[in-house]
């Protein structure tokens, strides 16, 4: 099928920009080393390939996208990088036979995997993001506790999230080394194999992580495109000019697609006014016409992907696969 | 089953809420004054609510919405407000027996209606925001075009979007009464029964128009709230606390659930920081725990429900019914 075919707003993977990145980070962070984060692409058959490259080990931000995980087979080792007040649903997926390691950061998340039958847990430690995770000194405390209940704790995770979209390199591992400071200060306290941290811009910075916890690298999106990383653009989102005005001209990919939290998408077709709801108008850089197709760059993967049912996988203007985006929803 | 059950994040319409914005705007804008707009629910069962209270003519912003409509029996006036390429789709719920209106802007989206099967057209006028929309001056050509296509031309559309959104009463009525004067002066050229326009913002204010196209009103949201209309906040998103910290608290609501180009959402239970793609950072109010649920209003609406496969309409803490989020896609 030729692209011109498919229903617009539509997401198209580039597949020599795909495996490109695959293949870089791979490269980078053999095996284990990375723990691709399957929140960015939310799509089974994404993470297979990523199973390919050699990581067997993954990371997701939800119980829905552990749960798939598992159903498609990926469930050989699977972190929970989030806390959850009721780990019933991920205990049924430790009794269908995944390996499923949950974040606790409270007492309280700690009795939630013991009551949901959950037995594995990492400490998850705030170095220095707002969010999720114990105050470092806290973390040794915990894990007596966890250990106190029975749970096997595999050591600490901790997010640099507030340093991995610093555009400035040198500023990027200042920051990390000030946050992995506290994450090994507190893995010395709880102990563990797992040192797990960091994220697509510090993929080759954070060395004291065991393992890395990436996920845009596959795709990318125009905020982490800023960085110079070794990763190219292989997300677009497809849309076809509805509408041509003198000066500007409108296509139908909007809001409903497009993660708007990182600001308006970029394309090549011309600089953009604004997004609503379906529309995003521009002004072309070249005339247009009605039918003619566009490729928008998202500023945001992660919001982005979650808003469609497919990617379609193309090599050139041929779409050579479908990928289901199965892992939305919660 | 009571709210507590449900998984979160989760999408809560309040009952009575629902069913006053219903009635108020009926009371306002009985029949077909108001054509609902269903891209800001995308609920065929709200829909249903909508037209027993007595519209039975609808808007929709997308094929997959118009199409959604015809299979859920509402497909006796569907409106899509929006240009398209390729009308092939529309063609075959018209040829199922549906009627359905889709607006132009230009020959080509006429041709595209003629070819795809699509019988009654509105033409689209520019009235001021730089989206879709002709030129007024060339309304009446475009209509002369449609009709020597053999198309039936029902009138114009025209909408004021770059106004709907003003918070000053004055200012909203001044730039209606601008736009709407060049849409009168265009129907003129066109004719045709219907002059569709108009918002939630300008329900009240926009005389001009037949039939006002309005659908946040059912739902709203923060961004809308501040207009003083006599709407109320139906709709909150369910989120559960899942970390506490000294001087702020993490609930899992984040850029996955929630639209944000109108920005952060608000809650009840404190100020809020800022949102990740499945955490919602806020300082609480009073002190919270692991476990607690907090409700969370969203700044836009559209593009929040368009993130979520259910509406749990809810009385008070119990759950009266689940409406799927049928319509979208596209």
């Amino acid at each position: 099928m030729n692209v011109r075919e498919l229903q617009t707003p539509a997401l198209l993977v580039d597949s020599a920009g795909l495996e490109h990145n695959l293949a870089a980070m791979a490269a980078a962070l053999p095996g284990e080393r990375l723990r691709p984060h399957v929140k960015a692409h939310k799509c089974t058959a994404l993470a297979k390939r990523q199973a390919a490259a050699g990581h067997r080990t993954f990371t997701c931000a939800t119980i829905g996208e552990v749960e798939g995980m598992a159903a498609a087979g990926l469930g050989e080792d699977l972190l929970l990088a989030n806390e959850v007040a009721d780990a019933s649903r991920l205990g049924r997926v430790v009794a269908d036979g995944a390996r499923v390691t949950l974040a606790v950061d409270s007492e309280a998340t700690i009795d939630a995997a013991k009551a949901g039958g959950v037995t594995e847990v990492l400490v998850d430690v705030n170095v220095g993001l707002p969010r999720c995770g114990c105050a470092p000194d806290d973390a040794g405390r915990l894990a007596d506790h966890a250990r106190h209940h029975g749970l096997t704790v595999r050591g600490v995770m901790g997010y640099e999230g507030h340093v991995v979209g610093l555009e400035d390199r040198t500023k990027r591992l200042e920051r990390t080394a000030e946050s992995m400071e506290l994450l090994v200060k507190a893995h010395a306290d709880v102990g563990g194999d797992l040192i797990s941290a960091g994220g697509t811009g510090t993929f080759d910075i954070n060395t004291w992580a065991t393992e890395i916890q990436a996920g845009s690298y596959a795709l990318m999106d125009t905020a982490y495109g800023k960085l110079g990383l070794p990763f190219v653009q292989a997300l677009t989102v497809l849309a076809t000019v509805i509408s041509v005005s003198p000066g500007w001209a409108v296509a139908d990919c909007g809001l409903k697609a497009l993660g708007m939290d990182h600001g308006n998408p970029t394309t090549d077709a011309g600089d953009v006014w604004f997004c609503s709801d379906e529309h995003l108008t521009f002004k072309p850089s070249q005339p247009l016409e009605v039918g003619d197709r566009i490729r928008v760059i998202p500023a945001h993967v992660d919001p982005t992907v979650a808003y469609h049912d497919a990617l379609y996988v193309t090599d050139g203007d041929e779409v050579v696969e479908k990928w289901p985006v199965d892992l939305r929803g919660w």
